[in-house]
């Protein structure tokens, strides 16, 4: 039981808000002699760095992560890895006019009636600095998985859906998803994708988006009937990013839409492997991974700061309106992708390290 | 870390196999002094139990339980409380043709890869017969939250969706919930959903199902930012069942095509409370109830035990196929809303118990 | 977070009250293919039930265990374990009289302050009588351990000190152990004892008792260097045992007394294995396991259960005296050798899963 | 299921090793609104910090502790309180030479065979310095409890024994524990102590001690039957701590050899309270605080790294011996008397919001 640590075997517990002096991660549980350098790390987290292009918010922040314990002579010790980040570029003063104003569609109100305290500077705990941390914790799965499943493991996030546009997944192009602002796999709907945003940003709108991640790799048996199954820690860990409303595995919410036949997924033994001729299960039956790709997508809702006036009330339950300047995404769902990925890597290897420790491989 | 065990302060561990002798369940952390009767449970028991319509598997069990410990002059004590549920219309002959065979879209196939042993008769631990544990476990924690928050506290699951056929939620009449065998909660499409799945029985398919769960009376502040988000718990907890694939907290998947103004929830004070002008977040802002109605929605995907001949493989790699008679469920949904209305039960009540321990109230 | 689960990995929940129907036990994360059968629980049981000798309580109870889960052709499956044990020689008119007084060096006074009520028949919950489900928890470690460690895992308990008068260690014979009401390992002593507990019993008094458990062929590396000591586990396991008082690790609190010289254990290697000249660190170093035989041993306080009258109060704040009839051992300690060599058997089985886990061995 | 985190509600994560950039600790479950400082901790840790007299090792560390998160216009918001503390006075060359070597008595053979790799410098993260982390987290749990239960919540820990000489725990004077270099309570040993712990040091030996650790305020109601007892979770905290090997609650190992009425303590009602004739107990009653004073003591052993040359092995197996140089403590028990401290806060204040959850007072 714990507020802020995520995952059983391999687990990491984030700390830190937007403006206060840094944020920071403790993995725990982490397997020993596995090589592991900042910049493993820090790879990762310019992925999901701000500022990188004018589709996302213009706070400039290095993400420069520092390693304070956990590893020596270049590789992990078993004990547990402290990893800190010093915030910089914090304009505090921003969030003086609306210290008292709760934005809608933001944890302002809740938090604040939960406990009668709140730290208001750029959404303190609630921002989605706190990412960072996660996704420097899935750097460190994403080494270990690695080196125990070798080269053929690979997780890979793309945005499919920007607002009410939706890529074609037929065209999903992997060489293409890190080389353009919008992580997207149908080199077709680029300009289309770039357009739309563009305009949602001068309206001073914003908008949701959808991510898939793909997992490959994964052996056979990772995952448990019942409260352990592995789609279950997957939609709780995609459920935990921020702005998260919706999760599916495979097929998803359309499996409802399916017949039977048309759902239910044929296997058919090809020399030493089995095939499965589709893949609605998302690679994932009875809670256990069958050893097809992993797929697991979920929705973004869009930025709730924007500049069109919304109504809303203060904590001294007064009527008024705000309008959010700051710096802010027009789209916070495609930075989510490599935070999607992250945590996809950090549960992989939970269930790995459980699979081992109950069936001993 | 737990294989059986759901939940954190109030948890219940389940145990059993489909044709076992019994199946239970454990519920521990339950506050003392909640009046509890065998009859509580049996009645929502009742609601998931099989053979009540030509709609759902014609097994028939009475699934009649008894509390053997935790309860003292018809009160919690604070003590675990067992519950047990003894199987009685088994027919395992059924099973023995299939025994060395991988049912597709069953975990038949993932069981067997991880464990190298599995009890083939009826599903063995994946059979949802499983869930008629929690919906004990839950009707627990309704009796307590009902003591707790009072007779303002509800839960009501429904089937909004059958196969390709939604209902209209504008339509959405608690009364009639109970008293169709489909759980829908839209008079109006009763006759198509009928006439549908009696085709789809006829046909030896089966289709899939929307279920959503609504939750009044939660007060605002059960949740966390980060790792115990209550929608993240909520999600957790709906993909633990059998069979769903997808789960939406409020406006879900389609969030994402939604500009920032359409989402996001203005507030308006009125009188002493807060109204949200709409209800895009489910209930739940930054992981953190409102006091707003809560809404899940889930899908499950259509049961795999189908008459129609399908391609799989058996224990010893063998490509074979197979056709399932059995007893089953044309649409495993549609059993599924005690199940999710147990669920929410407990979530609720987990969290409800930990915002007491950390803010007291 | 867990009230009545006892483990991380390898996990027990008790449940029942000593005048319920019955009591039981969920094992969860056992591996599967284990061989294991209701007899194997059985003689770990009948090591512990009441009614053997003059020396235990006279109430009668076949203490026959039932496996309801778990278990497919003999073999564990990886899914819970369920074990049922039914009440059977309950006299609870016995504690009509007593219902409302709190006897002193038991739980009665806190239980009833802490829940606002308490099952007072025969100790309820707080009874000894749940740690027969712990013994057939342990039952199953047992056979776990022999099946992955081999022959030379064994596990050892014995009675040490008997009230005022201790047993020479050095004498330590385990061929007489099981063969002597005391489980006294020193033959030299056992007229004594008898006469001894025979004079305690006469004389409606009871006594404490000192019980040591040696561990032998428990591998190297076994625990963690902070929050998941081996010797940290093994002392909580020890003292959630009822009566428990104290716990010592190898010297124990002894090894205030000891110079660093005498204290610290030298080792010479010979051949390929390393030897320790002696063990005062109990076999375990830093939280983890040396290598060397794990020895703990701990202090039951006497019987609080006693004839001899003493003052107390009721309920209702009212000063009284109370003299407990009923059946009652006159030295709970001896009872408690099975319980502890079976809680030894789950610490360490669930710290060989948590080894296999992070270091994958 | 946690390597390096204590706690269920009130939790605390530590990381760092000895002679790594920094240590620091993560407290995660604390209450809001709870005013703290830095200067609060700072108390705290100037207690346990090294160099402060004669009997203690010379290292010289300010232990200057900061706070990262967590603490908004100077208190809890509820989120997690991340602590940081550098290291500076490190002399990691003085271990260049036993880098190879396994001290005895020390945990570095089992943490190489566990691990395969090891950080030897300053014992890495085996190191007593790990100690100052907790004693950060006890003083956040003692600023939680002072508010919670009032000026009469108090925990005073002593060394009632150095070495072979006890003190005799009547003279028990509060006054002085904290103005003597030896954290002892009985101003008549205080000269016998200074001459033979000066004498230890001159032969290059060490000694162990025995630490007390008295709570006062404590609610009647803390703690559960089975698996969270109260004084289960005091003596897991306890045996946590480097090299302690004993723990005893009350009478502890002593109430072996008393007789049940010796033992059970009894209760008289004076006015409005239940007074207890004798506190055998320790406080606790079936694993629940009695609202008597808690009374937990624990031993530590000898320092393992003495001047004395000592027989052992290195780690390619071979033969060899060790004098350990170093700045070590003559006696570390002396300075584990508020890591005692701190301990019993932090398992107090998690028992206090478990009993919050449960039974809601």
């Amino acid at each position: 039981m714990s507020f802020n640590t995520f995952g059983k075997l391999f687990r990491f517990t984030t700390w830190g808000e937007s403006h206060g002096p840094a944020i920071g991660c403790i993995v725990d549980g982490c397997p020993p002699n596995i090589s592991i350098n900042e910049n493993d790390l820090q790879k990762e987290l310019n992925k999901r760095k701000p500022g990188q292009s004018k589709f996302t918010t213009q706070r400039k922040e290095d993400d420069k992560v520092e390693i304070l314990s956990g590893i020596f002579s270049g590789k992990t010790t078993g004990t547990p890895i402290s990893m800190i980040i010093y915030n910089k570029d914090m304009r505090s003063r921003d969030y003086e006019t609306i210290k008292n104003k709760f934005r809608p569609g933001h944890a302002d109100y809740t938090y604040f009636k939960k406990y009668g305290i709140r730290d208001y500077r750029g959404g303190g705990r609630q921002s989605a600095r706190e990412t960072a941390s996660r996704v420097a914790a899935g750097a460190i799965a994403k080494k270990v998985l690695e080196k125990k499943l070798g080269k053929k493991y690979k997780v890979i996030g793309a945005v499919t859906q920007l607002g009410i546009i939706g890529c074609d997944t037929k065209n999903w192009n992997e060489k293409i998803i890190n080389k353009n602002p919008f992580f997207c796999p149908d080199k077709s709907i680029l300009k289309i994708w770039e357009k739309y945003l563009l305009g949602i940003r001068k309206l001073g709108s914003s908008c949701g988006a959808i991510i898939e991640v793909r997992v490959r790799g994964v052996p056979v048996g990772l995952g448990a009937p019942i409260y352990s199954k592995l789609d279950m820690d997957l939609a709780s860990a995609m459920m935990s990013i921020n702005a998260v409303k919706g999760v599916n595995i495979g097929a998803g919410m359309n499996s409802s839409a399916l017949t039977g036949e048309e759902n239910s997924d044929e296997i058919i033994q090809k020399g030493k492997y089995p095939i499965f001729k589709s893949n609605n299960a998302g690679g994932i039956l009875g809670g256990i991974s069958s050893g097809q790709e992993i797929i697991v997508s979920f929705a973004v809702k869009p930025t709730s700061s924007i500049l069109k006036s919304r109504k809303t009330i203060d904590k001294f339950g007064k009527n008024t309106s705000i309008s959010v300047k700051g710096r802010h995404d027009p789209c916070v769902g495609i930075r989510a992708v490599p935070i999607g990925e992250a945590m996809a890597h950090c549960v992989i290897l939970d269930h790995f390290l459980m699979n081992k420790a109950q069936c001993g491989k």
